[in-house]
């Protein structure tokens, strides 16, 4: 049986992977006069008086929503809200093993960016934090940023969930290379909500006095080559407009085999064979390449050595180096959560990248990332999160 | 310590009452895989297919959301809807508890009867049923209404859940009362949401062909008296006009005391204190009363007792014969999910409250309705209400 079959049949006999069980039984009068009326009404009150109460008293304390509408689902594209589901019950399942935060899966019947936004807002009372999901680009910058101001973290993994794994494989294989982050030239193939992320983050480190420099120069390509000012074709796409401001600093314009030439890193987040071993003979000497396309990656790790790769990193877990956004998003939640942090600002997730990063101990050209079953490096994620959190940001 | 400084300490203990657990571990890669992804994808494209297979694959087969804006909540009145979460929690620990379906506590950030419905609409993918709860009225009548082709179950529990225990209660007072229901003359004090629903239940019971009669009048008082169609100063409302229209069939004018002159049954749903003895003395011999106000009831059991009632029923657990919703609605969900119907009918409701008052087996004046402990009561209401869903409803 193949691993399809195998899950599908794992699915029908679950009928559902979560549970939502009550911490406490009601046996007698008592119980219920406890847990439900008439007690319960001074914990209304204490909240009511104070609304910061509900982060003691209630599953505001440690429940996370994981808000979908559908749109663009593992690789399956546009399948909808209720299709979702089954994926959106997994990340649930992901937050209770490897962070032990409750979540619930919220799939929303639209993809009206104004009547999503309003859908979080209204839904914020219960919820300790947000992780949107499967969202379609460009709609997901839009509503991720409409929802900064809420007083929960809201944080769309799609985008940064992926950058900051990234990065943090970054880390150690650029310190496998013996180079500087502030030296590296990284051409990103693909420029959807993951790309993208991934963009801002590499030019954002440098910010963060704890890392210092930014990476080099950034390019970032799409189907038609090199995004540049040059291109006229973008000017009605605010978010590529964006890219083209904020990265290719040289104004180059070309295909990927020209933008290639003399990188250090490749990123694809792209589609199966976008990348060629003769466009990785023409990167510097040791290159980085990550090919996150999934089920087949951009090139395959095999053919990515041959052709002189010091490092390759997929989405697959039968490869080494597995990019895989559960590295990072239960820790980052845990750790904003543990300090009631409103957002999670770049800071906070530049050190989730150097937490992992730090957590391998002494990186190899297979092992530049934990593994995704070592629960520990979400705790250590936590920790470098609520330790970079700042009250005043 | 008293019941609130202890319910208190209970909640701080627990910090959230629910606990969202994932039914299945992950220990190797093979888990995430079966779990997540990629088999995960395979659930998803069987209910892109056909959605209804996502009854048998996901959280849909057995969850409802427990959805409030905090306007009316217990006695406390508008107190918004951070502060009515833990009352939702408890509410689903109810479902838990007393009939093992999952439920989830929504909490909306709106006040707004036209948001309120299209957030709801929104969130339906999720959810086998829709508890909506401490919603003011008349607003909750509009979103009920505006929700019933949505094609899961919603039920304002506050109205309908309260009206099938009292309708429970007074078949089993009636039977001891020896009198018929259709020669019952009724007065409900208080025109909210619950006395609202009682109204109509107690006239829908006779186009019931189980039930074969409603009762013989319905006299419903507000603050200004009883409702008839004579009152100016109503006409503003269309909610206490449809009840000037379907009830007081000889169109009678006056006060509670003018009202109760004569009644079978006295039902109140409104404030400590409302009848008197002096009342009940004017009520027909072996008055019925259910006297729901809480925490102090219209009249004290005793006082009622002393002035002739045959039997007396509260919302208090202090007290025999409680009227509590919990008997009611984890049956009626279990029941209408178990058969997937679409909404809650009449008959499903006169169904559950039917089996409720059968369920005490031998009633005396105080016990006409099952223990508010008596988690089997909830398996006879299921059991009732699936068999007296009709597909074509």
């Amino acid at each position: 049986m193949d691993i399809f079959s195998e899950s599908l049949a794992f699915h029908r006999k679950l009928k559902g992977k979560l549970d939502v069980r009550s911490k406490s039984h009601i046996e007698s009068r008592h119980d219920l006069s406890l847990l439900y009326t008439p007690g319960v009404a001074e914990s209304c009150r204490v909240i009511h008086r104070d609304p910061d109460e509900a982060r003691n008293l209630t599953i505001k304390s440690d429940t996370v929503a994981v808000i979908t509408d559908g749109s663009a689902v593992l690789g399956l594209g546009n399948i909808g809200p209720l299709a979702a589901l089954p994926v959106m019950e997994g990340k649930c399942v992901l937050f209770k093993e490897y962070a032990g935060l409750n979540a619930f899966p919220i799939c929303l019947d639209t993809q009206n960016t104004v009547e999503i936004i309003n859908a979080v807002r209204n839904l914020a009372p219960v919820f300790a934090g947000i992780n949107l999901e499967d969202i379609s680009a460009p709609r997901c910058f839009e509503i991720e940023a409409g929802l900064q101001d809420i007083g929960i973290p809201v944080f769309h993994d799609d985008q940064h969930g992926t950058a900051i794994v990234l990065l943090a494989g970054l880390l150690n294989a650029a310190r496998l290379a013996g180079k500087e982050l502030s030296e590296l030239r990284v051409v990103i193939n693909g420029s959807g909500a993951a790309g993208t992320a991934i963009a801002e983050l590499l030019l954002g480190v440098g910010h963060d006095p704890a890392v210092a420099h930014s990476v080099a120069e950034v390019l970032m390509c799409d189907t038609k080559g090199i995004i540049s000012r040059n291109r006229t074709d973008i000017e009605s796409n605010p978010a590529k407009m964006k890219l083209a401001r904020i990265t290719n600093r040289h104004g180059r314009d070309g295909k990927l085999s020209d933008a290639i030439e003399g990188a250090d890193v490749f990123i694809g987040v792209s589609v199966e064979g976008a990348l060629t071993p003769a466009m990785v003979r023409k990167m510097k000497p040791d290159p980085i390449i990550f090919a996150l396309a999934n089920p087949v990656p951009e090139i395959l790790p095999e053919e990515a050595y041959d052709a002189g790769a010091l490092v390759v990193g997929t989405g697959r877990s039968d490869f080494p180096n597995q990019i895989n956004n559960v590295l990072a998003f239960p820790g980052i939640f845990r750790g904003a959560i543990n300090v009631r942090a409103p957002r999670i600002t770049a800071s906070m997730k530049i050190a989730a990248a150097r937490a992992l990063a730090d957590h391998v101990g002494k990186p190899d050209r297979e092992h530049i990332i934990p593994s995704v079953l070592d629960k520990t490096a979400g705790e250590a994620v936590a920790t470098a999160v609520a330790q970079a959190f700042k009250p005043e940001e």
